[in-house]
């Protein structure tokens, strides 16, 4: 009979009393104070996955609505979808291409290479007076782990896993789910082609989208109550050899069966 | 400061002592007797998360590609795609539609209405003897989670949610992610419509792919070590209240901004 120990585990736990964070606060330091306010401490091993609007705000992403000229293909591409021309502007500007557009609906792929509604600009949860504030993806989600990965290391002599997450749609799909949008200390996609199934064959089609399957398992946890947890720690991964980040999970265009544009008006 | 009690945590245990599947056995008996082994027992609001090989082995769900024979069609697409057409012969009686065919590459709508490569026939770690024996998903893999639950239930005196879970592909993201195509006892989708954020603000996009969420987690799990671990229990979720099927996680074809079709070479 396995002991508890000899269990294969994963824990996931959300951080408790992360405060509202604003422009320029150091997440790390926020982080490693929620820990210890749990009574937990970073341990080798460990993931923590936080949410990308909390990094964000702490990057001083907010743009103010009233502040944006939109383009005229902005305007027309605000006709279109019948949204608000200021934020359509921001969609474009953050876009390198307009995936799919209806009524309501604005499907681009961000300057980053995700492909995602809105360009992961969010109205929710921003946190600033009125109704005219909205918040950027961060600027660089990969660099952003590297480095919070790495002011953990400073603060805490351990440097955990780090995922920076974003809860996109799926096409074919309902719902959306969490996705890696950032990622540091550990490999994004798991690749065990080579590897071989319980009866000797050698597996094929066998590269696990490990960062995205993380960010899954922590909106879990986030999206427990109303209060929301922005910061989730992972604990009992056995995570694979090697360094990699969230654009490894990115498929590059010309391999993209499904990556065919819109016309975006112009 | 919170006790250990009242942070939010999930917890997600693989099953240990699975045997290998033989077609009539019964999953919830084995599911139990491998809690048991744990030193664990079911208990209200816990998951089990089961991949849909196990489910297929328990209801025989094999094909001998030596007594299929393949079709005109089926021979024109895997000319296209480089396939044993015995096994697109069953790729496509498994699918109502091709969604994109290339070399290597054969991606169908399945009859249960998932988008996936190879209608999710399985080569690998199937367990019979030889190069030519396969494993079709579960027939009706929603009925299969139900019935589990059911089982379980007799069997324990709980029932709990139980999803099927699937690792599939997705367009723009390199690497598989665990979703659900069977799902008993809870919604699948979790639709916070009309709940309002931190800030007052009533949500809008945010219908959840809990049922993919679980799944993906769970894939954590079962991705560990080369053993595979085919059942999974998470613990700790607060669920919403309702009752959902995985089905429901399918975008209707007439909502799918993605869903073109290509020519089967008829």
């Amino acid at each position: 009979m396995p002991t508890a120990a000899q269990l294969t585990r994963l824990t996931l736990i959300g951080l408790p009393n992360i405060p509202h964070v604003q422009p320029g606060d150091d997440l790390a330091t926020l982080l490693i104070a929620s820990l210890e306010v749990a009574g937990l401490a970073i341990e080798p091993g460990d993931i923590l996955v936080i949410t990308s609007k909390l990094v964000s705000k702490a990057e001083g992403r907010f743009v103010d609505l009233r502040t944006v000229e939109p383009s005229a293909r902005a305007c027309r591409v605000a006709e279109r979808t019948r949204k608000d021309p200021r934020m359509v502007e921001l969609i474009l500007r953050e876009s390198s291409a307009i995936s799919r557009m209806r009524p309501d609906v604005l499907i681009v792929r961000h300057r980053l290479g995700f492909t995602l509604a809105n360009a992961g600009i969010d109205h929710s949860n921003v946190g600033r007076e009125g109704e005219d504030w909205v918040l950027l993806l961060p600027e660089d989600p990969d660099r952003s782990a590297r480095q919070i990965r790495q002011r953990l290391h400073d603060l805490a002599g351990i440097a955990p896993g780090v995922v920076i997450s974003d809860s996109h749609g799926r096409p074919f799909r309902i719902g959306t789910v969490g996705v890696a949008i950032g990622l540091a200390g550990f490999p994004a996609a798991w690749d065990k082609r080579g590897q071989h199934d319980l009866y000797g064959r050698e597996l094929h089609i066998t590269v696990t989208g490990l960062g995205d399957e993380l960010a899954a398992a922590a909106g879990l946890v986030s999206g427990q109550g109303a209060e929301g947890l922005p910061a989730v720690l992972v604990r009992g991964m056995t995570l694979p050899p090697g360094e990699g980040c969230a654009a490894d999970l990115v498929r590059p265009e010309a391999l993209d069966l499904y990556a065919d544009h819109q016309d975006a008006g112009e």
